[in-house]
């Protein structure tokens, strides 16, 4: 027991401009975000499990309108909603995964299930809705999934037969979270509605266990949120874990050497969360702005949007 | 220009048992795999790439019906085949993966199509399919895929109601292939049918870049055979290149502590196949056998099925 405890959460990185956020807005995404900390934090304080936390901290972001991630994920190119979910337990290395499902509340949720009751990691389509549908997870209608905005950015994709990413300033729509829990496990989850307008059952690094999502008691837990394909060739969130266990790097070098330097070289545009197993928390990004929030017992709180 | 070449392909690893393996059998094996050698050989030899080379290995192990890819692909839980495959360049970690794809001939096609022709790297299912009818790919019907001891397989594993690896000793059923070229470029790739009677979309590590599937011209390119799940959770390729890239181990150095230490410590049965950036090969497999084969323009020739 460390009795330290520490949680971080995102909403996506981006280009998150100060000229189209008014205060009302930015004053509802700090909310969700203090709501979706709030969430994950009661379980930690409470001696909770870190893989309980981020699950309830994504859960919470899922069903924020806002965040491309359950509720609020984009259209796909035939109108669709199809979703990725992941999340690992640092303490034995168990891992849940989900691609490309529809009508599925919390695909985190999902996640969960299949790390906690299949022999599988990663399931994907209808075989992961069927999966759902027999450990009776929530499932919702398309109505539960409309949104006019996300509706209106897809009739403009389609018109001009582009894929885009989930605003209409570039912004990589996921959303995640790590934990630290009293007994010192780490966890992390990632949930996202991908791109909208997207084709071909395109699946990007947010389910990929190694590149969206990664957690090891030994070394850090990791969430992405970025250009999903350069994220996957680079097997960012484990790439992040090696640094420190086999280089010696701290968090925050390895954090730092990942998105400031190596994802930039390759045009990686995007960002992530990280805490260590001695509970740091460091939330790097090369975008404009990534919606991110993080609380420990140490007095540290914080809610950010841009840099500053 | 190095002028060195190398080649080496696997056809899966596992309980392959001599007491279960006739003469003729095994001689059938060890002629497609010296065919497949010689495919990927021959545009090494003529200067072609290292990413040519893989494809065409792996494409002559998907049309073999006793290999679990392609042609050979065993049959999933409603009496379809649904196959993964990836490809990756190391000269500029550019890479493509398909998973869940059914009645394309050669998966490894496919990854190869999204790998140069898509915007993306991983594609799934029917959108994946319609990606390649889009690139021309040939398409099989079902009798293309039907093999007769593939569906007494399916039909023994659908009585007693169990997923089940490809042959009824367990073996991973997975094909591959890794090389480097005259200009020193290395590439990896893995195509599978996955596990008879799999339900619920189920995903493995070869279409995962990073678990079954890596290339990285400063280290190493990866082909993995194994426990899908745990070779997930392990990150298995991405880990050898980092033990080299951070570490300082040779290929060698690396290939054995994945394969004989971490992997066997979690139960990961298995094994995989790499070439290092000076066109060494190790091939280490921690179960009974593995169908591999090697070769070199500096005299190496090698075909074997078991440990020896």
């Amino acid at each position: 027991m460390t009795n330290k405890i520490a949680l971080a959460i995102h909403g996506g990185a981006g280009t998150i401009l100060r000229s189209t956020m008014t205060p009302e807005l930015q004053a509802q995404y700090e909310m969700v975000l203090q709501q979706a900390l709030n969430a994950g934090y009661e379980i930690l304080e409470a001696g909770g499990s870190s893989v309980d936390a981020v699950e309830a901290a994504v859960t919470s972001l899922e069903d924020f309108p806002l965040f491309n991630a359950g509720k609020g994920a984009v259209f796909n190119n035939i109108g669709g909603h199809e979703m990725d979910a992941a999340i690992m337990s640092g303490k034995d290395l168990k891992a849940g995964a989900v691609c490309g499902v529809s009508h599925v509340k919390n695909p985190v949720a999902l996640a969960r299930a299949i790390m906690d009751h299949s022999e599988h990691v990663v399931l994907c389509g209808q075989g992961a809705e069927q999966f759902a549908k027999l450990q009776s997870l929530v499932f919702e209608d398309d109505a539960y999934f409309y949104n006019e905005q996300r509706y209106q950015q897809w009739q403009e994709a389609l018109k001009e037969d582009r894929v885009q990413l989930d605003h209409s300033d570039k912004k990589f729509g996921t959303v995640g979270a790590v934990a630290m829990d009293m007994n010192g496990d780490i966890a992390a989850s990632t949930s996202t509605g991908g791109m909208t307008n997207k084709k071909f059952g395109r699946m990007g690094d947010s389910p990929v266990i190694g590149a969206g999502t990664y957690a090891n008691n030994n070394t850090c837990a990791i969430s992405c949120t970025g250009h999903g394909e350069l994220f996957i060739r680079s097997v960012v969130a484990y790439d992040v874990s090696c640094l420190i266990e086999y280089k010696g790097l701290s968090l925050k070098q390895a954090c730092d050497l990942v998105v400031y330097d190596k994802l930039v070289k390759i045009g990686g545009e995007g960002g992530l969360i990280a805490i260590d197993k001695l509970g740091n928390i460091e939330m790097p990004f090369n975008s404009e702005g990534m919606y991110r929030a993080c609380r420990n017992n140490n007095g540290l709180t914080e809610i950010k949007i841009y840099k500053d």
